[in-house]
Parts: C-alpha cells; sequence; structure tokens
C-alpha cells in the first residue's frame, strides 16, 4: 500500500476549512463546480464529477475542525477502497492541513498525476479560503494532457 | 521505504526539459536562483541553496532526453541518502515528466509538505520551458506557513 502526501497552510480557521471540505457548496467551489450529495452526515455520500468521469466517497470520519475521513466508493478503479484523510491543526494564523490519499495498490503512473494534481486542488482550496476564489475543475489548472 | 510521485507533461521536446534539468541556467530559473555546481557530467554535484538551507546533490545518471538520477549527498537529514529520479517521455507534442523522490525512511510531515512544495516547483519548470518564465526561490509560491 502507498499513499499520496500533502501539506499547506491556509490563513484562516480550521473552521472555515472544515466548511470548505465538508459542505458541497464549498467543496463545489475549489475541487469541481459537479458537487453534489452530503458531506456533514456519516455515511452520506458526495459525488465529484469531471469531464472524463468522476468519484464518489462515502463519509467515514468526521471531527469538526479537525478531522474528515473519506471511502473511495466508485470511481477509477485504482481509486475504489483508497481513503481520503484531512487533518487539520490551528497553528497561530494558520490552519494546517495535513492530506493523504491513502491505501494505493501500487505506483502506478497515474498515482503520479493524481498526486500532482491533489497539490494543485489543495492551493485552489487555500485560495478559496483566503480569497474567496477557488479554481475548480472544469476551470482548474491543466497539468499535461491527462489534464 | 516511501516515495514522492508526480507527473506533469510540458508542451515541448524532452531535449528542452533535459536542458532546464542538467544545467545550472536551467535549474536557477525554475527551482531556485542560488544554484551552483556541475548537472551535466556522471559524479558532478550541485547544490542548490534556498533562505532556510538547502540540498547537494551527486548526479548518478544521465541519459539525454530520458533520464536524470540525483543522489542527495547534503541537507536535511530526511533528505540524505534518498534519490531524485527524473524520467522523461515524448507522447506527440507533450514531454512527460514521471518524477519521484525515492527512499524517504517515514511519512514524516516534513515529506508531506516536500510533496506540494516539489509539485509546484515542477509546474514552475513547465512553465519555464512553455514560456521562459519559471517561479523559482525565493520568488517561488508560497504554500504555508513553513515556506
Amino acid at each position: 500500500m502507498v499513499d499520496i502526501l500533502h501539506r499547506v497552510g491556509v490563513k484562516a480557521t480550521v473552521a472555515e476549512v472544515y466548511t470548505a471540505i465538508t459542505t458541497v457548496e464549498g467543496l463545489a467551489a475549489w475541487w469541481t463546480t459537479q458537487t453534489v450529495g452530503e458531506g456533514n452526515e456519516i455515511g452520506g455520500v458526495l459525488k465529484f464529477r469531471f469531464i472524463p468521469g468522476g468519484f464518489d466517497m462515502s463519509v467515514v470520519e468526521l471531527v469538526p475542525g479537525k478531522r474528515v475521513l473519506w471511502e473511495v466508493i466508485d470511481g477509477p478503479e485504482e481509486w475504489i477502497g483508497t481513503h481520503i484523510v484531512w487533518d487539520l491543526t490551528q497553528v497561530d494564523e494558520w490552519a494546517i492541513v495535513n492530506f493523504r490519499h491513502e491505501g494505493w495498490k501500487e505506483e502506478v503512473e497515474f498515482m503520479s498525476h493524481c498526486s500532482t494534481k491533489w497539490a494543485i486542488y489543495l492551493m485552489s482550496l487555500k485560495t478559496l479560503v483566503e480569497t474567496g476564489l477557488g479554481a475548480p475543475a472544469p476551470d482548474d489548472v491543466m497539468i499535461s494532457n491527462w489534464h
């Protein structure tokens, strides 16, 4: 099992970041405009869609201002069963986001693509919370021929 | 052992990307302006400096247009002995960069930071090669309280 790890700091409170990752309005404003479902309830399902397809996540853990954990229940084969973990900590004026997309079966090229793409989306989350304007799909930053 | 993986596509030739990762002029224009040494010779040493410190790399493998491999010989304790591997492939008009920073002892928070930061620098490399203008340190994109 291998993992994608990232860490960003958002000049905001952990409560603001928590809202941006547990509400459809928040998620749609930094990840993909095509987001529907329920992110603020254990067992809720979030559906994220992009031009080539998408991901369905089941909300497994919710600790307000501290932790969110999703399990991928539908999407590309490599994603199914993996976990996405958000750990939040307030350090002075910074909300520190420790992000993990864990449980990949192997280090395939698609995993490398997703790793870079997660960094881009985390920067979109940071910008959204700090300025009010993120860069969600379909207007996200293109990184390669795989979008 | 755990690894940082990334994948970006640069609208250019692999030869152009290879130049940007094997010459001091190229490296200084996307990673850090404070770069000295020899990147285009096996056994050459590259010294990269940032405000808080830096990294020394020994050039271990060089296959023009295809592969570059560095071993970290000095820098933060977590980096020493790790390898940085650049695999390049031309896919139509895209130079695909498969990047690995491999051999981390454990998944520490500093590794998460470096993972996100590598994504930012790879986007700087992409922009440099595509437009002539990168964003190297000290004018790189800040991602958190750790810079």
